[in-house]
């Protein structure tokens, strides 16, 4: 088992910049989410743009899916922003690459009180290996297919449409 | 899906005592960290003695065999503590109950900077929706299988036999 | 020895609003902030409308004045906005209360990794019980009177005129 | 005004080791929490032996009162156990030193979830730079003379003879 996690920012990721006050992108939390991990399972990370997933556009997701083409594991996460994921999950599922993507990300960022984001990370690095080929989100403590997912925002919880 | 999560102690729920300068157990941090995922997924929280499980005797075992026997949930997260994990997992793989038990714990105590508790409870829910029945152990980001799983104490990692 | 803790909001008490994706306020971090002091001193915490220090008016700063005016303890802390902090000392300052009082912050929320608050509010909960009556701002581990202080914006520190 | 910081061990400092499941001592978390108060006032980090202060003998007290007889600051802040830090603070106190020297500690590992041990840093850090010379400890929010202090083990607090 092999296992690729690509970064592309989100509300996982977001970094409090002192000097403005405001939440953006440094550098990603991934590596020392990973390093806490103490995971022993192959694994590569791969960083892309962080974005804000509201701030994505139709190029933003055609790269995406070209990492997960490239990639030659067939275990994927990608930690993505919560608002447009299915969006992203919809452009990976119509690829149909034979591989297991399962996308994730925060409500709350990884640097913040009570955040969700490394929780959501174990459970989509668990399921990643686990689950047949195809494209899911996975958030919540759940798994959504690809198609029949969305995001509560009044909520803000992931539900089934 | 519905889900058990068992507390049983371990070095995830250990608690440091500022009175007394040590390590123990007090109330078990999983009501937190289970509110901290914002599960949407149905599930109960069992709490057992909580032990370090270098202390378990095999009434202890036995009572958490009976929890999972007792439990209607198909699927069954177990937090425990990993010097005996395989022992407990042995126990429960013998008695092949035909559902999904996952066992988990922590490397560092939830409580304590750098842990791994959080991403292993996240890894733990995730497979133990996904994965066939069977006893697993779920460490370092991998899935175990009960009769090929042991701790490697002195590089602190779970690996096959 | 008794002490006045007056919330007015500020980066301290910022809170990531997990729906909105912002920050902003909502309960103030001191009550927690303070249990965690375990400060025997006698104090009372007593807490202001949460703003930005931006968007502070002179209203705002007549009701910390105000407060300051009739509280009964010698010793004030004043946790606020870093932005305006000086404006709101030189109000106070120019008021002569006969008391000690000092005003800090934070440059990161007191819920976000990295954290100078507690550090702060430590800091000016000492000084205050050991400076002579007088305004002061408590930033950066050091102690500036309110008519020779200003926050370098561009470098994220206050420093003497 | 220059301050020296001198970490001699004690709960503030004690470190997690996952190998063994126990508290001890690694690198001091003291060039981190430092790092973390953005502290502009100049300042020197002295690391002597890592010590439980139950494990302090005479010869281990005589080391740190020779480091505060050395240092060029007039202000000194000295992170130790909570335990024997009366005893220090008397030999210290006994050498009328003509310094302000400040011991503080901690209740809770700085590395442990609601620890009290940057509050206490930012506390002592501020009245070492306020106070007269002498020697005080500084715990509980509190400035305590050397010759008028002990802990109440049972409470877990700092208090007057």
């Amino acid at each position: 088992m092999s296992l690729r996690i690509i970064a592309t920012g989100g509300t996982f990721d977001k970094h409090y910049d002192e000097l403005t006050g405001t939440l953006g992108f440094a550098d990603s939390h991934l590596p020392a989410a990973l390093a806490r991990t103490r995971m022993t399972v192959e694994h590569a990370l791969e960083q892309l743009p962080l974005l804000d997933s509201l701030d994505m556009q139709d190029a933003d997701r055609q790269r995406v899916l070209a990492a997960c083409q490239a990639a030659s594991e067939k275990a994927i996460v990608i930690v993505h922003g919560t608002d447009t994921m299915k969006d992203t999950a919809a452009v990976l599922g119509a690829a149909s690459l034979g591989k297991t993507i399962v996308l994730t990300g925060a409500m709350i960022p990884y640097e913040i009180a009570n955040s969700d984001a490394l929780f959501n990370l174990g459970f989509a690095t668990g399921v990643a290996q686990v689950l047949p080929a195809g494209v899911y989100v996975a958030m919540n403590g759940r798994v959504f297919t690809w198609d029949n997912v969305t995001k509560n925002r009044a909520a803000g919880v992931f539900q089934p449409l």
